[in-house]
């Protein structure tokens, strides 16, 4: 039970240097024409520079493209890591075989008809993969676009990429699941100047996934930044150890997930069968490992170029600093949106600026530097200065608005060599043509400086900056993702499956620590006069019947109940309504329930997720709350900081802190019970299908939550 | 009382052809120095091609740049309409009484130091205004970088569009309060193939607004587009009128606010003094008016670009077909996120493309044509036909990913040949770079196919034209923006301001026909009796007093009271717990009132927004929805249709339309409570300052609504 959950999966023993750096390379289904899926890669192989051997194989012909061509992967002679399978597939599983012979390590399999064809095909891909195992193959694919290792100038693809053999080369590693899309962010990202290191098509993900590939990046030396695009994974948990590794390393992964929507999941599922799981999962797990989440191709460009700068900052706290108004304000704005902090310079900072400026400049953030500040640069590489140096200040953005020739140089070389005295980022909003501002734009390239074309799209990317910093302090400080050194033990669950009563389910969460608001099973009126010593008005009275689903149609509940009088009326007149609604109705008596009138209402639910396996869910409670669907997720178990950023993330939050006159609620006890549910759902997951505190209210501080209903469901 | 609310402001006599084509212009403070900021537009207005006279004035030279030089704009000789203003503030003012002499019509003022630097400039603005309007004189500026009209080769400005004699003209119009950032929007679409007609900095708007500059757009032929920038307006309603009747006239209104956030706000106010309101109620009077809201720079020029091919949908049902499953999942997330239908295809339609694809393309929306279609771009150009006829298809989305080369001229062919059968929109999603499909991108702009770079930006404008083609329609179909015929009397106010006491405020709103729940008003518990004939029971008590403000911590509050003799207890309680919490306080007795507890609760408010005026607020009610803010806005008064669309807008609405098996709550009452509570606030607008019904039920269909508290506070 108590297993560890972070080694779960075995770690692959596979060498990925087979696969990114092979010696050789053969192409099953090579072909003549080079523009042929079978014909690309032996032409980009062969001529873009890669250094490796290429082995063309197809049984018709003796040479291709003015290589020797072989019958069978198993003919070659010389050393071969990896073979691009470009036949149809039933011909893709003869070829593992002969993969096998030849102790090829790695098949990349372009062909399609697969698992996105139906059942058929599923079951084909079925029977490949256990090829691939039987013969120690890991497999790419299948229905890939194959991958590319720019710095080997190996491209080993089909299709959009083909095309570019100038790609640039970098640092960032991507890895997506659609071929045709996925390398269309390649090539936008890299149209907005950033270069890759690894490509890798994933297709079906049949055998190798999205989370080894960026483990893969985490080890190589040459990766800074990892992108990744899918449509779904089938482990979850890989996902997030593969990140937080990569988080603790200090690389950045940027994540695009699609197929969100309903419409979107159908359109999905319909298309390459990619386990999609709730989308608000996915975001508390990206939260919880440290994912950067990804929204379109201009953010990712965006971020990248952010991150290749290569500076993090200690925190939030961001100073602007412009000669344009609306850019200073446009920042601010978006600013305050994302939870960017603008940072309060220091007395001393302001007063340095008040000094510098011109006379209708603002020393206060957003710095104004006004645009008479451009007849003396010396000044604005002063202010540049004064505000870099400022304690309070984690990073800085400069407004340029549209800025342009020999000011824009002047002002990037002061910038420049003001930049280099710290290691705090420093990225510009800039609108000024290419053109107009060519050497200006050179100079910020040559040395770092990201800039962005909107305050806006700046803003996004100083959040990025600041979200992945806190992610990395958060990873480094916690011993493990999934805590279960904590964990106490938990009795075990009653033996039957299905739902438990209300009572039942009480009894539970109450025998693992959680405060549970009292409830008695009364018989009948006769015990009015008992209750009335046991329970704390005010209490409800709710008619207990297996054969009653709904009770309050059945006159079967009332609440509010204030006195001893008044109860023993309403166990009357609950007990009689339920007997003349329900004749025949089975009853098991009256329940009895003290009612919490103060906290605040709030929701606790466990639910095992498909992709994450079990999760925890925290929301306001009550029925409106409900509609407007404030909850938060983290995957179990977890730690009590995990529990504090749950908490902080509802938009209804401030309904905790002390909202409209009411004392601050006990968020330590809420954290408490987040990380005690967290773990029963861990060590209880084989029989715990669903819980449900609803509601729970967590009291003023030092005052406890206390659970008035729980809903448990075994399987 | 009872003024049109559309007639407000008279509609000023302004000649814009003498602005936007004048026959002459003058530039005060013209310099020799082409760079200097009065001579850059002598330069451009007598180099770019503007076929109209330039007079430098500068006392100080007899030629400037080759152009014979005024003394002062009084003594020039031939036509002059505008005079720019280069001087320094004070001077600024000197030469507005020469233009006066002259006749000039407009002044166009570059010079800061006014309203934007403190007290003393805000005084010299009003001499400014003052002396413009003795003169019939209409200011543009102060503090603004002057205005362009491209038809006429116009460039009356300086700065960032003073370097681009090559700017290309087209049809699009915009207006920005902020110089610098205003100018970058036009560079920046313009990059985006986006053409400019007008283009007008207006700097502190002291005299012309930005409403104003928005009806001479709506009313030039040459303008299709409108474009508005700005940290806020004065008048609001202006606003609204101006957008209603650009919208009437087919064009749409791209507006973009900043300033919106608290720090945002005080950027701006420290900066350019604009006066901002709640961007909440921007957001609500941009929905009433037809506003379409932007919110960066890209959607701009997406915007734009989208509206420049001139079809506009019929509804919000998109149909998408592309090869790359990946891009189609996208855009049908986006979709879903947005509000867009994916519309359902009819049988037919799935048929014929049946008949049409390959075997594991998919028939239904998004229609996966796979990449097998390409080679038979006859099945292709079919399978675009089939769908575009399609009846519940609105816009067609094309989703290319990186297609390119002849398949993508190929495909761009049939796609015109299809769309040219059509008035529906067709927008292509694209990823390949320019020179991979030089020649299709060029086919895609002869013939209006708008192409955006991800398939969520193309989302993004395919919303955009269906937001504006609901926002035609409703405007088309109303009579008044602010309708006063149905408006029935209300009967005056009490003559004292404050605050009216919880009965008497429900005995307002009343008078007005609103249902209020039934209280009374008791001396002591000895009327207990008498109210349980008189209330239906539940009840509540609270003690009623103006001395005590805290009325639960007192102990003066007891709800859910279900009898009699509970009652007559809670009265006796209340009262003696307010004479031992609060000895001396006045008690004016105890109010009974019946409790609602059935229905929605929810919230509806009147503010005075010191932008639109009196404005109405709807909310989900109860502390919790309160947290989460979720309300919608909308500008007195208004008709029952904007009602309707309030409801709708709340994230909550699902609420109201049977949740979790309630009934559907009466959403006719609830829209007609809205607009009486609108007609209200505005005949009422002298006094109301302030009205929160809150909480009022909205009870099933049928059952109406009833308001249990309403707070009113009289000016």
């Amino acid at each position: 039970m108590n297993a560890d959950p972070e080694r779960e999966t075995p770690a692959a023993a596979t060498d990925w240097n087979r696969l990114f750096n092979p010696r050789g390379i053969a192409i099953v289904g090579a072909s003549r024409d080079p523009r042929r899926i079978g014909g690309q890669p032996v032409k980009l192989l062969s001529t873009f520079g890669y250094p490796g051997y290429v082995y063309p194989v197809n049984p018709n012909h003796a040479e291709i493209q003015g290589l020797r061509c072989y019958p069978s992967v198993a003919d070659i002679a010389g050393p071969c890591d990896v073979a691009l399978i470009a036949v149809n597939a039933r011909a893709a599983l003869e070829a593992i075989h002969d993969c096998g012979r030849k102790g090829v390590a790695f098949a990349v399999v372009f062909s399609s008809g697969f698992r996105e064809t139906g059942s058929k095909g599923a079951a084909l891909e079925a029977q490949l993969l256990a090829a691939a195992r039987a013969h120690g193959i890991r497999i790419i694919g299948p229905n890939c676009q194959g991958y590319l290792n720019l710095a080997q100038r190996m491209f080993a693809t089909f299709g959009v990429l083909a095309l570019e053999p100038e790609l640039k080369e970098g640092v960032v590693s991507s890895v997506a699941q659609s071929g045709g899309f996925g390398f269309g962010i390649v090539t936008q990202c890299e149209a907005a100047g950033v270069g890759f290191r690894n490509i890798v098509s994933s297709g079906n993900e049949s055998d190798i996934t999205t989370p080894e590939i960026l483990e893969a990046y985490t080890d190589d030396p040459g990766t800074r930044i990892l992108v990744g695009y899918i449509e779904g994974v089938r482990d979850g948990r890989a996902l997030m150890r593969a990140a937080q590794r990569a988080v603790r390393a200090g690389k950045p992964v940027l994540m695009w997930k699609t197929g969100n929507s309903d419409a979107g999941k159908k359109a999905s599922l319909s298309h390459t069968g990619a386990l999609t799981g709730s989308y608000d999962v996915y975001r508390g797990a990206y939260r919880q490992a440290g994912v950067l989440e990804m929204r379109d191709i201009d953010e990712i460009s965006d971020c990248a170029r952010a991150f290749l700068a290569g500076r993090v900052p200690r925190g939030k706290r961001v100073a602007a600093l412009g000669s344009s108004a609306g850019s200073c304000i446009l920042f601010t704005d978006r600013c305050a949106e994302l939870g960017l902090e603008l940072a309060a310079l220091t007395p001393e900072t302001e007063a340095a600026l008040a000094a510098v400026l011109p006379p209708f400049g603002s020393p206060r953030n957003p710095v104004d530097v006004t645009a008479d500040i451009f007849n003396d640069l010396s000044a604005f590489e002063r202010a540049v200065e004064i505000v870099l140096a400022d304690p309070n200040v984690d990073q800085l953005a400069l407004l340029y608005a549209g800025l342009s020739g020999d000011i824009a140089l002047a002002c990037n070389r002061a910038v420049v060599a003001a930049s280099a005295k710290h290691d705090k980022p420093v990225m510009l909003g800039w609108t000024a043509r290419r053109h107009r501002a060519e050497e200006a734009y050179a100079l910020a390239e040559k040395h770092g400086i990201p800039y962005f074309t909107s305050p806006v799209r700046l803003a996004n990317a100083a959040r990025a900056l600041a979200d992945f910093a806190g992610a990395r302090e958060r990873a480094s400080a916690r011993g493990s993702l999934f805590p279960t050194d904590a964990i106490e033990a938990f009795a075990p669950l009653p033996a039957a499956a299905g739902t438990l009563s209300e009572r039942e389910g009480k009894a539970l969460i109450a025998s693992w620590g959680i405060p549970v608001s009292r409830d008695v099973l009364a018989q009948d009126e006769k015990q009015a006069h008992a209750l009335t010593r046991e329970l704390a008005f005010p209490v409800a009275v709710k008619i207990c019947s297996a054969d009653i689903a709904h009770k309050t149609e059945a006159g079967g509940v009332r609440l509010h109940i204030q006195r001893g009088e008044a109860l023993a009326e309403a166990m009357r007149a609950v007990l009689r309504n339920a007997r003349e609604h329900c004749p025949g109705a089975r009853i098991g008596g009256v329940l009895v329930s003290e009612m919490v009138t103060d906290g605040v209402e709030m929701l606790i639910g466990v639910t095992q997720d498909p992709v994450f396996g079990p999760t925890v869910a925290l929301g306001l409670g009550g029925i409106q709350a409900e509609a407007l669907r404030d909850v938060t997720y983290r995957v179990a178990p977890f730690d009590l900081s995990s529990a504090h950023e749950m908490i902080g993330e509802l938009r209804g939050a401030r309904l905790l802190y002390g909202f409209r006159n009411r004392p601050p609620a006990d968020l330590d006890a809420l954290a408490r019970t987040l990380v005690c549910v967290a773990q029963a759902a861990w060590v209880l997951r084989d029989r715990l299908a669903e819980l449900d505190i609803n509601p729970i209210f967590v009291r003023s501080q030092g005052q406890g939550v206390i659970a008035a209903d729980a809903l448990v469901v075994l399987r």
